[in-house]
Order: structure tokens, then C-alpha cells, then sequence
């Protein structure tokens, strides 16, 4: 059976999420109803990563087995024909029958946006988290070099995830400087559920001196939820890039 | 009686545009709403341009006066604690009692922007006019030459405007490429009743090749909106700027 991967963009801003749930209006569940108009039959989209209600795209990936082979530029088209504006297939390929969108993916890369202007601009406010109080930006970058490597991020992993271990690696995690604020950029092997939102949390506290940078060492040999920081907004996050 | 400047920013998607109107939302009412409660006294606020329902500014400018003098700093703070995120002060000034944000303004800025990609980016969507047919960016070029200088605009004037004179100077159309598209950057005297939609309206025709580049002499020389292009969409023209 034909396994086709599609590449996605979306502003999160009016869903609860990716995943489908019951009651609410998911990515998942809209592209999955237009998938199944266009191939006359239901299909399952599985995604690289489910995205919290809020949380952005520029490069989500999914994956969807059909009975026929299908012309990859009436694919996208049609899709887009469907779906609503704030919701982009970019593109679309086919793949093995063994590829998975999730299981196989080898890396994945997500920005968080920080806006520390006095007002946020009308244009970025669904797309910035507000920080409107002083930041050392040295602090910032020492206590992201911390994150680097192997650890066990059960400190950062909220409830709602069925995983087996709560050890993943950070290649990279960087502040960078942009327009009006910073933007924090990290890539990993996997990431847990809300991790990338309690890393920055958690760092903006050691930022804003309300945590120290010492403590930290001691979130990764404690590892539980109740010791990391509060998760940033979901609203400056980005789900960048899915490495295969 | 102090006189204050007032520079706004505004993402104008969910707005009847600019001007107070009758049952519905517009931000000149939103803003002197709060104006009011912050100065306990209703008091008028006059813009420098009337933007339509659905256009952007990131530097409109607009006067009030009031009885006493106020502190910059806590009028801005506390117009933005009052206002909705999509719009934004961006700053206050005080100003002579004699000035008038429109009848003052020597030179207004406008930007126009077009996607030219298959699919417009959902961040984008509601900030570009989606252009997917074949444009000829010479004939554009051509085109908006021809509007440079001072020329009776009245093929690009809506009905609505009460104004003596339809004779107006722009000192700058220049079509620029930029990050998937084009934006259109025009500077003039002044503006008419959706003058700079309609001027963008009718490029995009010489540019689609459904206008000659000759008939827009027509265009000056017998100046009624019948013979003007179709007015383009609102969401892609931004006020960028006004001069005094």
C-alpha cells in the first residue's frame, strides 16, 4: 500500500492541538477529514510530534497509507483546496512502507520566540512569548549550555505522556538575538511532553535570577515534574524542523 | 489646552477599519473609549488617514486634546492596559495647539504586499494579497512609473471621500521583491478614498496583462473610478508611515 509524507505549516493559535480529541477542533482531525474526501475513505495521519493547543508549525511532518497511488501535486492541492487558510501542506512525497513519521524521525527542532520590547507588536502577539521585565542574557546562555547532552528530563516531562523513559538528548540549545527580543533554538533526538516549554520556563526563572543556575544540575539527578520551572505560553512556540 | 501626538499600530483584520461608525467596532472608537476613561471626559481623536476595514498600520498618527497636561509615559501604559493586543500605542508626544494629524501631514507612506508562491504561509494569511498567476514584474515597473509625479488620481478615487480636488502628488511607487512576493512601497502628498488599492488593483492588471501600459494615460487625462482597475484586497496595504 502507497505511504505518502506530507510537510505542514500551521498557526496553532485557533486549535486545541495537533492530536484529535474528542469535542474539540484539531490539525490532525481537519487535514484527516480532508484526506478522506479526497481518497473517498478514512485514513489515520500520524504526525512527528503532537503540538500543544497554541503551538505553531513551520515544518510539521505526517505520514497516511492509502489503497492507490495518488499524483503528489493534486494531493497538495486538493488538500489545500479543503482546508482552512491557517493550515498549509507545503508539500508532499512518497515514502517506504516502513517509514513512520514519529518512530522514524531522527531530530526534531523547535524555536521558542521571547518578545522583551515594553509592547509587543499587533503582528507578533500570537507568535511571542511577552517578557516585559529585565533578563540576564548571560545566565540565559549558561544555564541552556546545561541542557546539552544526555539527561534524564523527567523534571521537564508533564503527565499526559505514555513514555518508557524519560531520557532524551540535546544536541544544540542556543539564545539567539532577533528583533525586539530573543529566540531560543533547540534540536534533540525526542522531545517529552511540554518539554520545550518547561526548558524555557525553567530557564527564563534562572534569567530573571528567580532560580539558580546551580540548581539546575539538580533537576536532572531529580527528575520530576514538581521540580522544574512553570512551562512558557504556548503561543511562542515552533515546531521547525523534523530531521529523518 | 495641551494637544498630544499618538503613533498606533494596529493588525486591522478584525475591525470596521479606522473610522467611528454605527454598530460596529472601529479602532478610532476603541481608542477613544479608552482615551476616555483615562482622561474621565470624552475627547475626539483625529487620524491622520482613514484606514478601510481590514488595513494595517504600523504607523498611523492620530491628536487629541485635553484639559490638563497627562505624563507621556502613563498615557501610553495605560492606553495599552485598555486597548485589545492588535492595537498597539506606540508612543505619545505633546504637540502645538495649532497642529492636526491629517491636515498637517506633509507625506504619507504605504506598503503593499503580494504572495506570488502556490501556498501563502499561514503566518501570512491575513497580510498579503495571494497573487498565483503569471505577473510580468517589468510591465509592473513600467506601470508604476507612469503614477509618479502630480496627476488628477480620480480613476483610483472610491465615492465616500468628500474632497474640492482629486489632483494629488506621489513622489515614490517603487515595486520591490521580497520573501516569496512583492510589496509595493508609494509615497505621496496625500491619499484618496482607496486610492492605493486601486492603483495596486490596476498595476496588477498591466502586470497580469489584462491592461495596457498605454492606457493608463487614459486613466489621468479622463479621470472617473469607472475606468479604474478593481480595487485589491485590503489585507496586503499597510499605513507605514506619516510625515509632518
Amino acid at each position: 500500500m502507497p505511504r505518502y509524507l506530507l510537510e505542514i505549516s500551521y498557526d496553532g493559535t485557533a486549535y486545541a492541538g495537533w492530536q484529535v480529541q474528542p469535542h474539540s477542533i484539531s490539525i490532525q482531525g481537519l487535514i484527516e477529514k480532508a484526506l478522506a474526501k479526497f481518497l473517498k475513505g478514512a485514513t489515520r495521519l500520524i504526525g512527528a510530534g503532537r503540538t500543544d493547543a497554541g503551538v505553531h508549525a513551520l515544518g510539521q511532518k505526517a505520514h497516511f497509507t492509502c489503497s492507490e497511488k495518488v499524483s503528489l501535486h493534486t494531493l497538495v492541492r486538493a488538500l489545500n483546496a479543503m482546508l482552512p487558510f491557517d493550515i498549509r501542506i507545503l508539500s508532499a512525497c512518497e515514502v517506504e512502507e516502513t517509514f513512520h513519521a514519529q518512530l522514524s524521525a531522527t531530530r526534531k527542532e523547535y524555536h521558542y520566540h521571547i518578545s522583551l520590547t515594553p509592547t509587543v507588536s499587533p503582528f507578533l502577539r500570537l507568535y511571542r512569548h511577552h517578557v516585559p521585565w529585565p533578563l540576564c542574557r548571560s545566565l540565559l546562555e549558561k544555564g541552556a549550555a546545561r541542557f546539552i547532552g544526555t539527561h534524564d528530563f523527567g523534571s521537564f516531562a508533564n503527565l499526559g505522556s505514555k513514555v518508557v523513559s524519560t531520557v532524551r538528548t540535546l544536541y544544540r540549545l542556543e539564545i539567539l538575538e532577533q528583533e525586539g527580543g530573543l529566540r531560543l533554538e533547540v534540536e534533540g533526538n525526542g522531545f517529552l511532553y511540554k518539554m520545550v516549554r518547561n526548558i524555557t520556563g525553567t530557564l527564563l526563572e534562572v534569567g530573571a535570577k528567580k532560580r539558580s543556575l546551580e540548581s539546575l544540575d539538580h533537576l536532572f539527578t531529580h527528575p520530576h515534574r514538581s521540580f522544574g520551572g512553570a512551562a512558557a505560553p504556548a503561543k511562542g512556540l515552533f515546531l521547525v524542523k523534523v530531521t529523518y
